[in-house]
């Protein structure tokens, strides 16, 4: 198979202050779709191109931050096997059973040596986009509604050991290194783009001093114009915004970053290239990563490096 | 791997009337780079943001049409392996030697049903995109010249045997099914877009009543208003448009068909979803075709059925 | 004042066979909102963006078209001016009650030698364009309901004597030639684009075989994202599209050409250039009217010249 | 007329610290073509698609900043009739002849009370935009080379007496008042957009402790798209960008402000609403500004306020 293993970021399960308040916010602001509620008080929400039930799962909690991220597999011989080679890899798993989420089959769990939970799975169920299977038109009035991205994109996670991080997703997970910005020796990375698709990130790993961090959770909007309108939303929102509207040096996305109402930051992302493996990995030397940032300001805007949940 | 396996479209070799007056308009007017010409006379041309050393060979010959279109595999193990697959699948196979093509590995050559050569290959030479591999700009002036597309996207082939040639990519082969016409016997594929990436299609069939055909190999261009201008260029240069701008229902691309020198018709294409193999496939029954085909016109414009090369 | 005189279309008044049909058309696709009727039935509808009252004003009738065509105008004064240059140059005019029409003052009404009513007027009610006049959003919920013009931009209006018509916006009204399409003799003109503002057109008109007959009305959209946006709701709603998406040659401006439910041409339209009087008009050799027409087709539409209300 | 009096912004003359490496500036990062050097050694550029001889004038001063605005107004009956409103007003001008400036007439220059150079001239030569005035291509290849603007859009100019220089351009020269920032008193203007056509601005006054301060000199872009790419090419270029890309709340312009090789603050602008002098001025309270200037981030960067030339 030309696309096999594992296929995509799924669902990130985000820790919130307030969670009512978060909920309006994800639902009428960033514009996901509301799919349900489990019996342990989190909300299921999905964005309205995705055709799995949910890829957001907010949790009330007093401290803001993520506290797993999950990536849907080919299928459950794929789960076993990937499980297997984790295995091998020297990281432990376990099984979380099926219904534990919403609609959501067995997930194999792990903790990356970043500190964060990770989870794949096979099977969630296909709810649809609101449009048809047959003859669909191209969008749903859905798309119209807040900021409307059609998917959750990636993550970037920050942690300590990014080596050891790094390592899981691109030798027992198969994902391919796409960019990376390395310290002044240009060796050590500082951060590293990692994708299981032609996507130029699923996953991105940020060296932090201190584990588990979330940096954000990244949407993906299909235009530069609707990264505009996503701007306008926040505004309008009171939303407060980090960075942009820009364009990313690295990966040539262009972004907003902005933050939830609890303090996760979030990213509206459109654009970037056609990724494959075989592609040499793009390096950016630490003094360029002002333009990596922010290509047209050439700025290190300092919440960057220091600003986390 | 998550990306193993068949990785891209890499090269389609066209056959032209003329051969200078196309070299000039792949290069002046489509904005391909030229990068070379081999002692047969053929001339190769790359688009600016591919690294590897040419995906379009142009080909003197007395008809239109396309020789071959090649797919660059993840590595020579792949292609051994994938070869395997074909001669279990009872396809034939014959190793063209490397350098037979400029820069370029063996390959592995072989007709599929509908009467085309197609092609697997895993190296050849990457001789950049203009950009440093460290700290690269987002786009180098290459991209202003001609409509300049980014890459070769995917190419519409014909023949008799639909089924034949679409079993061979996805069984021998493992793209999958994105999106389908389905004659009025709810069963009959007329079309199928197939993919071996997070694109719509790598590759599409179309049902014809002569084998070997050509309908149009397609360019990718980063958004809707670079579309726009692609059109502009052609009207400048007196290039005949078939169809568009405008959108197709299937895939969602937005799109522009024109044609080249010789009659070959060609696409600069955009847009599209993130499509993943465990998405149920869509299905166009084929009085839906008008608006897969041309979505704000519903319209079969005629000349898609009947004009090839 | 650098603006004065004649400030911009203020009002179309168009005949529909089915009203409640063409209301629902009106207010749900082309997203105009609807601001009330009167007692002759007439329905009035208003673009989002605009703070008159309204802009378009349906009315039943067994046959489509356009009854009239009004301009705003600076203020009374002008208005009175502008009659006594209409007499001037041998127009009979004459006075339209304050209310006829909702909201709306005096209007001067008088037939232009193509057969068309147009009207002047001072003032019509400032309702708003439902954002506040303090520190507001650059754009309202509205913008996203339907196509969702932000403005009636211009109309197309074709007769026998277009010469005559010209001379009166020309000459009486103070409009200024910006483009135009000449006959092989090289002096006819076939087609006039005229302006009362930096906008390409405010008013156009086309030489036809019969008087009174309505090319389109035009609605304006800010951007060729939009454009391919207000196919996609047409195709949602089965809107006969007539040409488009694509770029006018004329104008430079962006267009879809569609027809509401009664057979009235309506065009959405954006971009084109900023113009100014002392610009040369730009001419349009007749064998030339294909790529004016549909740029990047180079294609003259059979419809352009033959289907009118 | 419609449009009469003031037509737009005709030229800036502009001091530049070392004239060869801004021409190198203003020719090929920002995109204007050289038109000539005068006998005292100033550089005239124009923006692709402007007709006029010229819009942009370098001069090789000691400091940085802006020399002289000029307004190219419909005719030489005009600019008397000007200059006698302006002497009505109180305000002395002189006549520049005819030749001072390449190409143009005789001007009509005074100071207005922030203490800024402006004039009016009628005539200016025709050099054409690159493209015939029969059957016109929609953009000539100038529109690719560097950020390209199509034409000198406004300035922003600051002084002590904002009043005085209002009531100049308003009552003397016919402008009007489209949007305003005024202080915690309600009622003294801070900043004020005026126009004299239909778009948001032609000419802009910032309330500063210091006369004679040049803000921006601004140009058009034609689109949002247009703005990304004039941020990669200024960062190509490595010229300091001071905010944006983003979306003014005030006259809802996308933009990006940075600085020429001299610290000169210019403006690549784009989009805003169609403007006209009916309606209702829009007003922000200094404690709107951060959204006025910086819609998405509602941030005052403090740089607004602070660096002039």
């Amino acid at each position: 198979m030309a696309i096999s293993g594992v296929m995509r970021p799924g669902h990130a399960q985000i820790r919130v202050l307030n969670l009512e308040e978060d909920v309006k916010f994800y639902r009428d602001v960033l514009g996901l779709k509301e799919m349900g509620r489990d019996k342990s008080g989190r909300v299921y929400l999905k964005a309205w191109d995705e055709r799995d039930h949910h890829s957001v799962v907010l949790h009330q909690a007093d401290r803001a931050g993520i506290d797993l991220f999950g990536f849907k597999v080919r299928d459950r011989a794929t789960m076993d096997l990937l499980e297997s080679n984790l295995h091998s890899f020297g990281v432990k798993t376990e099984r979380v059973p099926a219904g534990e989420m919403l609609e959501t089959g067995e997930r194999v769990r792990f903790e990356i040596p970043t500190g964060h939970l990770i989870e794949l799975y096979a099977e969630k169920k296909d709810v649809g986009n609101g449009l048809p299977y047959r003859s669909p038109a191209p969008w749903s009035p859905d798309a119209d509604r807040g900021i409307a991205p059609t998917r959750l994109d990636h993550a970037l996670l920050g942690g300590i050991d990014l080596d050891g991080a790094r390592n899981v997703f691109i030798e027992a997970l198969g994902f391919y290194l796409v960019e990376s910005v390395v310290a002044e020796d240009g060796q050590t990375q500082i951060a590293v783009w990692l994708s299981c698709s032609n996507k130029t990130h699923d996953i991105a790993l940020l060296r932090l001093p201190e584990n588990g961090k979330l940096h954000h959770v990244s949407f993906w909007l299909d235009t530069w114009e609707r990264v505009l309108r996503a701007g306008d939303i926040m505004s309008m929102n009171n939303v407060p915004v980090d960075i942009g509207p820009t364009r990313h040096g690295i990966t040539r996305g262009a972004t907003i970053y902005a933050f939830d109402r609890s303090g996760n930051r979030f990213e509206t992302f459109s654009g970037g290239y056609i990724a494959y493996p075989d592609m040499q990995p793009l390096v950016w030397p630490i003094e360029h990563l002002p333009e990596g940032l922010d290509y047209p300001q050439r700025k290190l805007h300092e919440t960057f490096l220091t600003v986390f949940s």
